[in-house]
């Protein structure tokens, strides 16, 4: 339908420490980043893209010879696409902490010349947004469009709107959540536990010993996993489906079950292993425990003694919230939250739910609903000019 | 208000095999029991308790010199409680597999000499429920007036009414459901795959290495005990609450975070941990496979082609049902599952839907909406004697 857009990532290093809210700070870093489209003269058609857990800044296009490269958010973002790049000047940009290009965990730390593992230090929410400021600052961008995310880079998105609120003009916010509950941690804090338990851990210094603590990534993502899909369509993917027999055909008549503890029945618990084994294969277990970290700890209205209205009151930018109904982990009433404590300041924003089945994931797919409602906001803004 | 109930455990020796649905058959096995209250003459009187994933026979009373023995369910038995022993006589018994007294993996296999361990055999719902027919036998109990459960132990009962017809008058079948999604059996692959991926497990012959896989007992306890508490009731408990700092001071005005990926911050984290190190001291890791899989099997209307309705056609036993609103594990709609295929099927059924905030874990509380059903309908049974 459209021609395939390639792209090239890039990196940007900073020499200037970076401060960071746990009173640590971060020098001789480096940014990777990706940009799609062009920034028009006047620099105000450029729209940032946040990501969350497993994403990075390979948001939109394919890298050249590599067909299956295709960045995350592809069915967002490019020519045509709801954020259209041929209005837009789209930004994607890793984390720090990530181990998919900026300074991460699996990279040498400046002060001591070893590799900083376990020792990267904590970063949050709002410091990502604090070096993402840097990068539009070296990039020549004062004011954003818009700053998007899903799930943790909704977080993001929201994030920037009360650390810099003038230099946003929309706030795209997708399947988010004010903070995370209880519930939200417990499953973070299994998931660390599995991590950092696992005997190849070596206390987050694995690499010097030329482990990976595969099983700890294993459950984290098998748990993920379960998260971000709702019951429902796991019942209609998978249900009580057995994995078929090749070692024995079943028993005619019978059940078709092995009776094993330990081998695969279901066709879930093969999905689930696949995925869990896929991740270990690639992500970084200490990026794993700062990302869910960062998760953990956003929280605005802490500040204002848990009252988010009042945290909210900053903001100046006008929202587009979007939340999915079968979505459990950061379900609509998360969002709601969040509208209600907008509408409180009397901001300006659009609250679109959609009724879809995929749980958590459906933000990163491809539901004609949620795409107009995007498509909408983003032709909106592209009419509405600078201002 | 009562009179404390001091009980003993008894064991019964069985030396015919009992032959198991995955085509095994185990020997010289025995059960654990205990039994409340008085067999009347015409020996009507019985109602047995089927236990879920994390008990044992002993269900109510406590071991003399021992105060803090108190059975799992002694706010449900004894004089004057919802199953008044002065009317009923009860029995509980440990399951095939347990490691709480009845055979299971820690003992000695007598066909090789050795310890079980993972060599012990897969065992169903339904085997489980033909060793109990054996008990009753055994016991010189033809009918029983009841046969009671929560979760995996409501299973039980369904599957009394299933396979002995004529031997069930009434079964009270609680926060139950007829098989288990894909998600309930992805929580507990997940739970396996810790298990069973901990070094410390040795293929499930860990015992004879004198080690214990502790580290994959306590993910999968952790993982359990998410899914047995309710969203809400966590947001109640712990919500946010952070972890009070021992080790230095809260800085003024800052949210007083550690900033680590690894130290507890939350309490619900703190909450987890406990739980998941009470659970690795006292529980099997073999048993918890076993159990975990009979949960995952259970599925009586697989032989009808899935259809629920003409699996349960044969029960001629009364129905109690209740479920919980904020049960997520099984939900009120699993009950309403079995509910309506017990009407299909034109059987004598009351069915509770308890507003209760305290999740699956409300089956093992004392909710007074709860006891009150739960007395009134035994008040029925007494009252209508034996047919």
């Amino acid at each position: 339908m459209f021609a395939k857009m390639i792209v090239s990532p890039q990196s940007i290093s900073f020499d200037q420490p970076l401060a960071l809210q746990s009173g640590a700070s971060i020098r001789d870093y480096s940014l990777a980043f990706e940009t799609y489209g062009t920034l028009n003269a006047k620099r105000s058609n450029a729209v940032l893209i946040c990501h969350a857990l497993n994403a990075s800044h390979h948001v939109a296009g394919s890298y050249q010879g590599q067909e299956d490269s295709v960045g995350w958010w592809d069915t967002m973002i490019g020519t045509g696409k709801p954020v259209d790049t041929d209005h837009f000047f789209v930004i994607g940009v890793n984390n720090l902490g990530s181990c998919f290009g900026s300074t991460g965990p699996m990279d040498q730390n400046p002060d001591t010349g070893q590799v900083y593992g376990a020792d990267f230090p904590v970063v949050t929410v709002e410091d990502w947004v604090t070096a993402q400021a840097r990068l539009l600052d070296a990039l020549g961008i004062q004011t954003l469009a818009a700053v998007m995310g899903g799930s943790l880079g909704g977080m993001q998105a929201l994030s920037w709107t009360l650390q810099y609120p003038q230099r946003v003009r929309h706030a795209v916010v997708i399947a988010s959540a004010p903070n995370l509950t209880a519930e939200n941690i417990a499953f973070n804090e299994v998931a660390r536990r599995a991590i950092v338990t696992d005997p190849d851990f070596h206390g987050g210094h694995f690499y010097r010993h030329g482990v990976v603590p595969k099983r700890g990534l294993r459950i984290a993502r098998m748990i993920g996993h379960i998260t971000y899909l709702s019951d429902d369509v796991m019942n209609e993917k998978f249900g009580r489906l057995l994995r078929p027999r090749t070692d024995a055909p079943a028993t005619s008549g019978g059940p078709g079950f092995r009776y094993s503890t330990q081998d695969v029945e279901f066709q879930i618990e093969s999905y689930l292993r696949h995925q869990g084994e896929k991740f270990s294969e690639y992500f970084d277990a200490n990026t794993y425990l700062l990302i869910t970290r960062a998760l953990d700890y956003f929280d605005p209205a802490q500040s204002h003694g848990g009252n988010l209205t009042r945290a909210l009151a900053v903001a100046t930018a006008k929202f587009l919230l979007v939340s999915f109904t079968t979505d459990w982990r950061f379900s609509p009433k998360r969002s709601r939250e969040l509208v209600k404590a907008l509408l409180d300041n009397r901001r300006d924003l659009s609250y679109a739910e959609i009724d879809a089945p995929h749980g958590h994931d459906a933000f990163l797919l491809e539901d004609p609903r949620y795409m107009g409602v995007v498509r909408s906001y983003f032709e909106r803004i592209a009419a509405e000019g600078a201002p």
